[in-house]
């Protein structure tokens, strides 16, 4: 017998050896080290490039002084936010689209990739989940580190995880499955298909949940980006919603917040999950209390940044930034339409989701670009294998730069 | 059979009603509303008073303008940190006491609470765990609701918890336990007591742990508060420590960064837990890929602030700050002291832990100082069984307030 020793949560080791960005970062960072004179033009990771709107920055640096004086300082933020932000997003973000929500519905949070990763805690191990594939990584991975997973195959889908497909056929928008599921995760604007819901799409996957008491945790980081005014940008613009679903927003790239952090999560107080024994439980209890006992607020600089956005500088603005990402992803998008490829996204979302040329790889053309063009982008099969066969390009960059990777990957490749 | 519907997590039912400190707010503003005439002293819940740094603010306010510029715009951040804050870590708070770091060991985080919370997620479920009576909740609360506890008795002690009570007789700062656990939180300077573990009680805990092959969770959140120059200030100062411990810090109650929300955690290289097979896995790339998967770094103004605590002009004003902490630390203590109650820490610590007169329950005495001092404290009880009978005073407030609120506490209650 073993003698005994702390051990480690050995669910970790069945996760793939990196997280997808840092694995693209050593790829990058190895090339450019053997080709120091390639002057790389990176739409891979989807890290926004424009300066923090003027509003913004001032709001964030007025309030880092007013941190100095003793009436302006502010010690532990409240629990959820500041009232002056979560009224700012009550009423620009939903009551300005007819969705009415309680200022306490709102979670306010240092990122929508922490709370993605947190809200799993609330529900049961024995939770049964779904995800579309291909698939923002942290909801899938970190099921996994919970143990809600078994062993990953050969394809890289673990098993007890309930893939969704997301392909050419359907649209890149899967309807529900078949089979029982306790939560599914899904993501509209689609990082990183660029797919977008409709209102009857999400409204079949509402009626869905609520027929089978199932959650729904739908992240809506990129709403910001929908241009159709068709579009639902909130999961609560569909009745019955607040029954069943929890949605995720960020600033990150709404108003370039990436290096600022700050994001919010919404838990309608109608919403419930059960004991064994059926008694239902607000979620929202829930999740109040995980983040009081594991997490202590944002920054209040950052939270009068975030509510800096919500004024008529920081709307024009903001604005005008992704108006600006909308614009590139549209040369993306028909300049390699135009080449020939097939590229699918970038019309209401800011990534454009391409079919690899001549059947190649994800990886294999993701090293051609980056080796032949000195282009990176996201390989598709990172996101899980029905992404096998596609790259992901970001329309996060200067013009100049998305326009001259066009013109490269346009002279590298044939569309064939 | 019950129909199939998204199931809680019911760990989060063996919790106590509220954390303390929502339910202090709650009793406090109870109170407030039914006398708006009573000026009340918080001297509870631990948290800052004094303005943040001139330093520190400039570098926060700077940084946030700089990213309204092309040239000073920046993303994400790097996974664990800015080269410049952990550079200034490393040097500033260990270098500087003979303890070698690499810079990425240091991870830097938005707070020590959520670090406190989120450590225990690298370690397997079946691991047993030690905490002191009474201790800060989060090491506690976070266990419960990841599921390595039975139910809380009616003494509010969970099963499957390995309890050290921290008492008069052991100086409020118990040894290593005699039965078998595998993980071990120790905070010194101590939150609530006060009591600071010294070089050979640490010494003892090291050599516990090596010998155990267990784990210690070191948090060091009050380590500024260190007035004597013979205490450690971390515990990679003992020799072997980095085979056996991780160490969580703060700028929280060290430079006034309640508001600001910046804290490190180290994980040394070196150190390791083991599969159920016995292979040896650094717990540093375990704890990587959680931050990496569910965490997306701190704020770049946030952490050019944390970096100016290091700056000369900022060492001295933080400095002064904790001088003056300090010396409202000693009028409680001496104060009160004086008028015949016994107290406890106050010296290398920010907070004086009260022995409740008259053989007073902590909530009761907690109750009669609202009611008929209008001081808050927190009752020792919160904290814990073994805090039955204390109350914890908190030296975070204005040098009048806490010498109104010494003269309070004396003049409505006998020592007794």
């Amino acid at each position: 017998m073993l003698p005994p020793m702390a051990r480690i949560n050995e669910n970790y080791r069945k996760l793939r050896a990196g997280y997808l960005f840092p694995e693209i970062g050593r790829r990058v960072r190895a090339f450019q080290e053997s080709h120091p004179q390639a002057r790389l033009i990176r739409l891979g990771i989807g890290d926004v490039t424009l300066p923090l709107a003027p509003a913004v920055a001032e709001a964030f640096a007025r309030a880092a002084r007013e941190m100095a004086t003793p009436e302006g300082f502010r010690g532990y933020p409240p629990d959820q936010g500041y009232d002056f932000l979560l009224d700012a997003i009550r009423k620009g973000d939903f009551e300005a689209r007819g969705v009415s929500l309680d200022a306490d519905e709102i979670f306010v949070s240092d990122g929508a990739k922490c709370d993605s990763g947190n809200l799993q805690e609330i529900f049961g191990l024995e939770c049964s989940f779904a995800v579309s594939d291909p698939v923002y990584p942290v909801y899938v991975d970190a099921n996994v580190m919970a143990g809600r997973t078994g062993a990953a195959g050969d394809d890289g889908r673990f098993a007890g995880i309930t893939y969704l497909p997301a392909t050419e056929a359907n649209g890149f928008m899967p309807g529900p499955p078949r089979q029982r599921v306790d939560l599914v995760y899904l993501c509209s604007p689609n990082n990183p298909t660029g797919a977008v819901a409709t209102r009857t799409q999400l409204a079949e996957w509402v009626a869905w949940a609520r027929t089978n008491d199932a959650v729904i945790v739908f992240d809506a980081a990129y709403e910001a980006y929908v241009t159709d005014p068709a579009l639902p940008r909130s999961i609560y613009e569909i009745e019955g919603a607040k029954e069943c679903a929890i949605e995720m927003r960020s600033f990150s790239k709404r108003a370039g917040f990436t290096g600022v952090r700050c994001a919010y999560t919404v838990v309608p107080k109608t919403l419930t999950g059960s004991t064994a024994s059926g008694e239902r439980v607000p979620l929202h209890a829930l999740w109040a209390r995980r983040q009081t006992t594991k997490f202590n607020g944002v920054s209040y600089p950052v939270q009068r940044a975030a509510a800096a956005v919500y004024t008529p500088e920081g709307l024009e603005q903001t604005a005008a930034q992704i108006a600006y990402y909308m614009e590139n992803a549209r040369r993306v998008r028909e300049g390699l339409s135009a080449a020939g490829f097939t590229v699918f996204g970038g019309v209401n979302a800011p990534y454009v989701w391409m079919r690899t040329p001549k059947g190649l790889g994800s990886w294999a053309f993701f090293d051609r670009l980056l080796a032949e063009a000195h282009v990176v982008g996201t390989p598709g099969a990172g996101f899980g294998p029905s992404g096998e066969g596609y790259l992901r390009l970001s329309a996060f960059n200067a013009r100049e730069n998305v326009d001259e990777a066009v013109a490269r990957i346009r002279r590298s490749f044939s569309a064939g």
